[in-house]
């Protein structure tokens, strides 16, 4: 369970555009090559998103006229050649990682908080602030498919398996699952009174189960998608309780929890301070004294270690858990405004955006040493290629 | 959990030769495209893998001169352009997916098992039964980095994280770990006494637990890879007991166990049985039956369903197991000689391997409905590339 998005919190007028063909980044003759250890990195700044091989660790391209990325995420085709990368200013651009182009991008809402892409490949959704709702694409040619609209703002969009999309309705506190299998007819089922003010949403690995994080009242709102005829029931009661109550800007986000082994690792809400949670039974069953406000706890793929970044003021550190000893093993700083980590997906590398350093550091998870630095202009979010082969990313 | 390999019992003589580039399939201009959607079939008795996309579900390409096919199985380049195909009679063969061409192909034993790819990509490792051991090799060029002798048949060869490879000696009964962290000095492990006559092996899928079946005794050997300083334990001492011995060709694949929330569905030992298997304390927690000897019990990725292929004179069928409901919700009879299952990553397809119909069939997961069929000769083993992102695969 690693990070989908990042939340974004503003409005703005609603724009639904569609600029056709973008323009191309670097012009390279487009090697015959495999895309499997390809990723991006957002440069928050710019509005551009660097291409890079995580075999040899090298940028190959830069993507330019992306829009306002400063809070930008991204999903991948099922095979891997494109990203599909959702800015905070409604656009929806489509980047082929063989070429470094941007091949379409469209505006379609006025201001987004991320996306998804179904099951099977064929639709990407985006979840919009501003008009709310979601939007659904096709994802070849990103013509749109068909529109959900619910007088609400749309939180915690992902996929699930079936071709469904799970999302979040932060005004009326609803979960809704959107079954996709007639793609101009969505059906929708709808769940109430999950709680006040849901402002996130996750789904486990498996797709098994959908959380909401409340920012209303305390605990986590929870759906089995095994059993939705069960309803939605509240866990980690405990989750929020006992601090004083923060900005929605500065709850964790959902998508920064980390599955290993039968715990989940997530970040405490207003204290310096990582949950453990079972997995089986949701309840808590530890805690872990950190360095700061933990923003994003991710698992590496092996679930032996779990990663840990901070909020300012100490957002210059990374902290590394070993599973076992449920004990920080390793503090390192890796700069000014550490903003992201990825894992490459067998888990011996981890890619590290140093915005105010405007460099991505690239660190061996075993040694921690550093093996390569891409310069980057304020880098934020990282996403890997492989994430188009895992349920909800 | 799903099938890394199929097993073989044979032994010849030693060869080991660079054949060097082998011969090209169908000559085609190779499109640019991304990897992430291709897969390959094996042709057992033609000594050919078939490329093909799973987004059209069509074939690609036919690729030949593999040698012996006929227990063959294959590993993914990092980047998922590349297929490392081990065969029956000791050959390696390099595939590339984007052109339809062999690489290059040497045959560097005379009877090997399987092999695996090192976490960072870098070696393939073979493990031999003629004269033993296993072989190192560099994945670009196939160049020897490194030989592992053993005195005994190797069987069970995986990756493991710490670019790690684990395998186990049938005939002395010992579990190794070779850290390949310098590839031409490998630093092993060695554990003694774990059990007679291991016959195959697997690790779970987070790499986190090595097991070994036994061929000798009832139950199964475990090392704990986060403690291996604890040593093999033995586990599950109800497997195997209670039926007749039999031959170890018949003894189910390790491979074909399925890991799906916090159980493990395995198939039982000369059984109508599939056992469920808690995956924390490693205790049997039920059984279910059904219509013959499993052979495969396999786990769509979200872990919802596990599917199940039998052994002669029950291999023209395959049920589905209900994870939750631990009830069989689907028979079905796809042909004669129903081999093997490989489900596109995000589980919404499953490609079944119908040897005497001479076809793959291609269906839905949730509706069943057959969606392709694609000619095949003696169809066995189907491996997509996104086995490059997993931990043990």
């Amino acid at each position: 369970m690693t990070v989908r998005k990042l939340a974004l919190i503003a409005f703005t007028g609603l724009l639904f555009t569609a600029l056709g063909f973008g323009s191309a980044a670097l012009a390279e003759t487009p090697t015959l090559r495999g895309t499997g250890d390809l990723g991006i990195i957002i440069e928050r700044a710019t509005g551009q998103v660097i291409i890079f091989d995580s075999t040899t660790k090298k940028a190959l391209f830069t993507v330019s006229e992306l829009g306002d990325l400063s809070h930008a995420s991204a999903v991948f085709s099922r095979d891997g050649r494109y990203a599909f990368v959702f800015g905070r200013d409604g656009g929806l651009s489509k980047v082929d990682l063989l070429t470094g182009r941007l091949v379409k991008r469209i505006v379609q809402a006025g201001n987004s908080i991320g996306g998804a892409i179904s099951q099977d490949g064929t639709l990407v959704a985006v979840s919009n602030y501003e008009p709310g709702g979601i939007r659904v694409f096709d994802s070849t040619t990103l013509a749109p498919v068909s529109d959900i609209p619910t007088d609400s703002k749309v939180v915690g969009l992902v996929d699930a398996p079936g071709n469904k999309f799970v999302f979040t309705l932060y005004d009326s506190g609803e979960i809704w699952i959107a079954d996709m299998t007639l793609p101009h007819s969505p059906k929708i089922s709808r769940f109430h009174d999950i709680g006040e003010l849901p402002y996130d949403g996750l789904i486990t690995p498996d797709g098994h189960y959908y959380l909401a994080g409340l920012f209303g009242e305390d605990g986590i709102a929870l759906l089995d998608l095994w059993k939705p005829e069960d309803g939605v029931r509240r866990v980690l009661h405990q989750y929020g309780r006992g601090e004083d109550k923060l900005p929605v800007y500065k709850m964790p986000h959902l998508e920064g929890w980390a599955e290993a082994g039968e715990f989940l690792f997530l970040p405490a809400v207003g204290s310096p301070e990582v949950l453990i949670v079972s997995r089986i039974d949701w309840h808590e069953v530890g805690r872990i004294r950190v360095h700061g406000q933990p923003v994003f706890v991710v698992a590496r793929p092996d679930g032996r270690q779990v990663w840990v970044n901070f909020a300012h003021p100490f957002n210059n550190t990374v902290q590394v858990i070993d599973v076992p000893a449920k004990k920080i093993v390793y503090t390192f700083e890796p700069g000014p405004a550490v903003l992201h980590m990825e894992f490459t997906p067998r888990g011996e590398q981890v890619w590290v955006s140093v915005r105010d350093k405007d460099q991505v550091n690239v660190y061996d998870t075993q040694t921690f040493n550093l093996l390569a630095t891409i310069p980057a202009e304020s880098p934020s979010g990282i996403f890997l290629s492989s994430r188009a082969h895992k349920i909800g990313l």
